[in-house]
């Protein structure tokens, strides 16, 4: 299915889009930790976030996998969650882009 | 080594004691992990924290070890790292706190 060919400018331009995502998303974690810190003084809190931690970095390891092979499928599920936008994957060759798009309303579709 | 008995009365001094000590130390990781968030904004920064807690969670998970037979030992650590005064103890009997205070300044001479 992802039988692309990556020029070098393609590389760079989806590495920025890559590193854009993966750093939005863990600024939201970072956001949602210290809305946790603050939600509840309980001293068992600290094992809560613990909990959430563990399972958002499982996650975030399985969804950001940057081997070229995977990076449509990756790039279809951040657009469709919303950690790239579209402009954000300026750069890419019109193939991918539209291969991207239609991965992430197929996928939205699906979670509906 | 720890073949005391315990009375009601002891159990519930020994129960207050323990939790009092978790606490503590519960909210001196929280303290430790408010600090690394305002220390460093780096997006992974949320990783550290997630060590650093893994690490405390395994660590506090042995520790806090509520069985009579291992009681008098956590308290003498306990003691010696500072979680439980002296005071906190009020309410066991003589030997055992003779015994956790033996325990806890053989601990801190073993650590030096």
């Amino acid at each position: 299915m992802n039988d692309f060919e990556w020029s070098k400018a393609e590389k760079q331009a989806a590495r920025r889009a890559f590193d854009l995502a993966l750093k939005r998303e863990c600024l939201a974690i970072r956001g949602k930790l210290e809305q946790m810190l603050k939600a509840d003084e309980d001293f068992r809190q600290i094992w809560r976030i613990h909990d959430y931690l563990s399972e958002k970095r499982r996650e975030v390891d399985l969804k950001y996998d940057y081997r070229y092979s995977r990076l449509i499928t990756v790039f279809g599920r951040l657009l469709m969650e919303g950690w790239i936008a579209e402009a954000d994957l300026g750069g890419l060759a019109e193939d991918k882009l539209q291969r991207i798009k239609g991965l992430a309303s197929f996928m939205e579709q699906s979670e509906d």
